[in-house]
């Protein structure tokens, strides 16, 4: 078998670590072809998936009634460091709570979800607005995207607006529950009334911080930008294997 | 880091050999889901996923108009076998053609695409009535369905019934370019003519041997039964995770 072949095509495989869900993840491979222009096969980029859905619940760790994680997070992504994998990218906010720990056992380069979906936001309105987020109790409560810094560049640190306890209750944590349940056309009416109440408070943008959210929240219905966290994932991801790519060819 | 959990959740991985194409790639992955009986994510079956598109196109090869892709291939199941697959599956078609070299070159169990459709079409209406087929033209002019022989135990065997060279070039292949280019309507017409003359000349049941066919084919507007050998495949992969689990469990 010739090799050369091989140490060419390796350049640039982002590693997928998924399985939370394996749904989300087959979603975040297709948000990766939508942001990829391709007219064949060949010009998509190449990606390994580790799809090991036997991982620790995060929600139930992170309340602390289950176990951590991290350790089957640990060895999926050393699956995919084997497998050839140069970037690592996890579509899954709830896991990005162990982002940190992860990166430093694996010692590969990986992209922040929260990263990729606060550049977009302010990209799309500007820091010095207010800016809605509508995700799990777990992400909201963790301080997930309340915590992270604004993106280098930015005027001001981002306003956030966030659904009040009983929004959370009456609108979003059904929504979420009805899509993981399979049952999508009874979750966008639940979650549009979630983003015209953040949109009242004065949202010029809403985030979209959870896997579930953006397979049934249709775009059509509101007025005002929503940025999907895992399609900013995904573009991050496609346009990073590009640049490698394009590197090797200029240095080849 | 603790490897007892990765020892345990490292059984029954399937490794998919993909991005022949990536979208096929990730219409396996969801056949999979779709046949798994799972109650939340850690129900489903572990897989590794190599779509890696960057191989020499296998229908241009097969014309001998191209370099073989078999390189490429093994480099791809290489990378499985590395991230712990114990198993491989290739859900594309035309890649069967290199089947036989791969497994040899790996040395790693494969699951055989034309095997699970043939098993699924013998099963769905017996071996003495005659099936049809749609296919590539590569595919069914390489045999790779017509010289497979009849799955063990069925007591005859099959009576192929292929479209003629006339329905191919209006229904089969016009139809098929159309899916390849996202145009999904237009691709359903033409491919339930194509079944409905197979249908007229005495075919029982009808294999889409061909990933891009049952996309675009609408089981409401024909009365025999269809099977789609990649949802045959995605069943089998199912099962044989599902059973190396239980083994495990019952030896642990």
């Amino acid at each position: 078998v010739n090799t050369t072949a091989t140490t060419h095509e390796s350049k640039g495989i982002v590693g997928i670590l998924g399985g939370m869900g394996p749904l989300a993840t087959i979603d975040f491979m297709r948000k990766m072809l939508d942001a990829t222009p391709a007219r064949n096969d060949q010009d998509h980029v190449p990606v390994v998936v580790s799809s090991v859905p036997q991982i620790p619940d995060r929600t139930a760790a992170f309340r602390g009634e289950g176990e951590s994680p991290l350790d089957a997070m640990v060895a999926s992504g050393r699956r995919l460091v084997r497998a050839g994998a140069a970037l690592l990218v996890m579509p899954c906010n709830t896991a990005h709570l162990w982002f940190d720990e992860l990166q430093q056992a694996l010692g590969v380069p990986m992209l922040h979800l929260v990263d990729a979906a606060l550049e977009d936001a302010v990209a799309s309105v500007g820091a010095e607005r207010r800016i809605g987020l509508l995700a799990t109790d777990a992400t909201l409560a963790s301080g997930l995207y309340l915590n992270r810094r604004t993106p280098a560049g930015a005027a001001h640190d981002i306003h956030w607006q966030l659904p009040t306890a009983d929004e959370m209750t009456r609108w979003v944590l059904p929504g979420i529950a009805a899509v993981k349940a399979g049952r999508l056309p009874e979750a966008g009416e639940p979650l549009t009334q979630a983003v015209l109440a953040l949109q009242r408070r004065g949202a010029a943008a809403v985030v979209l911080g959870c896997t579930e959210i953006p397979l049934a929240l249709d775009a059509a219905h509101v007025s005002l930008p929503l940025i999907d966290a895992t399609a900013s994932l995904a573009r991050r991801a496609v346009a990073w294997s590009l640049g490698q790519q394009r590197l090797a060819g200029s240095t080849a």
